[in-house]
């Protein structure tokens, strides 16, 4: 997982959402590196709606970190 | 789901509260792209009073975030 | 639900709080829009200590982002 | 529960930190607002060690909004 | 608990991570005034993953917050 | 655990994020110092998809201060 975050500037807000994303999986992978273990939990909260939920709160919470990183995506009026 | 989130802006804070309820559910379609099976959990979640507030608490995240990128749809004095 | 929100900004910290009560409740009428649904869910959440938290955490999420939009209802020294 | 928010003013991080806790109680006076029902929940949430970071992570939210508006109680060098 | 929290300030880093710890504690203790309720409850929380992590989230929060009053412990260029 | 943490300056947000998840830790060794009864829940969590989903919403939260104290890794524009 080397250079896997090189800014976190980006060139829309939705590159910057897939970032968010992206940055909430990870913590996942430094916590259980065993791709395997991480494939038989994928059932368990991919088809539980408090975990969908929570991986979705955990996504806005790095989206708002990189929306403020990109400025909004735009100069402020 | 090509260019779903243009920008951040919006013309009043109702909108803007629309576009985070938005960004809430992107989320948990991105980690659970069966819409089948989206379809069968949601009874699960909308009539489960935790996870009608957790979806609350995601969309107030991200609420902050649009607030922020409108500067809070006014000037500030 | 037309007009529910036309400006963040309240006279005094008290309107502000109750906006932010007002923003928790709207994401659940939003997921959850049969209102004899979120009837019968009333007593459960709300003879439960722990769903009763978390709707004070979402209001506070949301208490946060109204205070901002009011420049926390003084100029800073 | 008239007037019970004049200011996020406090003239010490102490005093504020009680308000953040005054903040976090207030939403769950208003989801229910039956005070026996209140009384009855408290052993429930005051015994249980899930319930209690769960409230102090609702003073957490709010304390970081009046430490901004007190400008963290002191000027930034 | 008198002047437990004179300042946000701190020396380094370091002090102001074990501040937002402190911060995280006192809530239980204002909710919990009872050091032997507390006490019986510790073995139930300390040794349990969800709740160290609800521990973990709320010391999150704090820190963001001691942070920002100790101005990230530095100038930004 | 002394100096553990000097500063939250770092070279680049990947560094940035691992110190996220360094902070995250600490929290749960500060409030159960016993690293046997840590390793003994360590398959309790990294084996549990809501725990590990808590994880990366403590992360989120650190990353957002370490992310702000190094002005995002870049000058806004």
């Amino acid at each position: 997982m080397t250079d896997w975050l090189p800014t976190l500037k980006t060139t829309t807000p939705e590159e910057g959402y897939n970032l968010a994303v992206k940055l909430a999986r990870v913590a996942v992978k430094l916590t259980q590196p065993d791709a395997e273990v991480r494939d038989r939990l994928r059932p368990e909260y991919a088809e539980n709606s408090g975990t969908l939920i929570a991986v979705s709160q955990v996504v806005a919470t790095h989206f708002a970190t990189v929306a403020a990183a990109n400025d909004y995506w735009q100069g402020k009026t």
